[in-house]
């Protein structure tokens, strides 16, 4: 936990905060912290900056945050994921926040097990947490959107042509693809495969909406290093 | 499992193997192979090519082996990575073997835990198996050498120059560095700290080597992740 994230409802007064749960113990415990020592803490969605230590005990730590820095800025890169396996989805949540993509949608196809969609990460308590942990990871405050996308056609036919507008449209697969092209600014909208990679006819569908395939080398990456790789290669930072 | 990787005890004629072990099960259980089937296999450290399902039961897969192709060619890049905590090294270990380095110095750094080093990560059948887990997923027959390198001082002193030569020599330091440098085929020789970062001395120890601190963003990235980014950004693949 590189940075302290606290919301609203941890205020007790303007600018003083109480915490009791896993924050509170990893400051007591991880951290040590002593009276007067300044920790990074930051406000969900909102700004950075240094949490002074007030009080702390047993149970409770209170601090008093002084936030003036703006969070780091935003890849300009929308994420559509292939549901993966839970086992990988939580790894995959964490990292992908803490890469700072703001918009990740999970979506269907047809080599994803339908089973995947009833485990509880997707509930968004536990999404929340594991975004949160990728957060607190990076030192940044800006929490990333999940949507949910159990129908491949639809999402397809109706919302990806309006999410993707005015983006470079790429799409991981490893066949008749091109290169991976070079890191710039540009707005891109990434979309990735389930293990086994998309069917024909999904390839079909993404290329119908002006989606190229790119390949990101001759080794089969799992998603979860394929995400850091693409990203690194289509994203300044 | 994309890959079934052989060696030569498991021989049984001049190009029949024997499986028995973990390979059989997954042959057996996952790939649910008949006879006749064609399997993607290779040879460690040697050629890729199909094995036909010549015999298959309760206990063992006999495969006919035809290896024609050679694997896909190494990364350019020696990795030199401070030991991680246990608990990601097998991890990270397949993941850089899965990625095609083949060269990994474990080093030892100031904010290297000692207790690190007594992992049995580390004993030489159960890192081969994490690299070997790595070959599989990417479909490449070449193992990795790992050297573990305990003490910072000599290694960087007596051997590092050497094992750098004529390379790109490049630190991951998120302080007072460099954009990191686009992709090229040059060989690269690449030094990544622990968990909260080399001390000063470590650095100045490299820099005096010739080494450039290079940036991997303003986000304060997983060891892991870290690994697969630079990787990304500094190799053509």
């Amino acid at each position: 936990m590189n940075l302290i994230l606290v919301s609203q409802q941890d205020f007790i007064d303007t600018d003083i905060v109480l915490l009791t749960d896993r924050r509170f113990e990893h400051i007591r415990h991880i951290h040590q912290a002593q009276l007067g020592q300044s920790l990074s803490v930051a406000l969900i969605n909102d700004k950075i900056g240094t949490g002074v230590v007030l009080a702390i005990d047993d149970a409770s730590v209170t601090l008093r945050l002084e936030l003036t820095e703006q969070p780091p800025s935003a890849l300009n890169l929308t994420l559509i994921l292939a549901l993966p396996r839970p086992k990988m989805l939580k790894r995959i949540l964490q990292n992908v926040s803490a890469l700072g993509v703001k918009d990740i949608y999970l979506i269907n196809s047809y080599k994803v097990d339908k089973s995947y969609w009833s485990t509880p990460i997707l509930q968004p308590p536990t999404a929340q947490a594991e975004l949160q942990l990728g957060l607190e990871q990076a030192v940044d405050s800006h929490m990333p959107n999940i949507y949910l996308k159990k129908r491949f056609k639809p999402f397809v036919e109706d919302e990806l042509s309006e999410i993707a507008s005015n983006s470079r449209k790429l799409v991981a697969h490893p066949y008749q693809s091109a290169p991976c092209p070079r890191a710039n600014h540009d707005k891109t909208t990434l979309v990735i495969g389930p293990e086994g990679g998309f069917i024909e006819y999904e390839i079909d569908k993404l290329q119908q909406l002006g989606f190229s395939s790119i390949s990101l080398g001759h080794r089969i990456l799992k998603v979860e290093t394929a995400i850091a790789v693409a990203i690194a290669k289509l994203c300044v930072f």
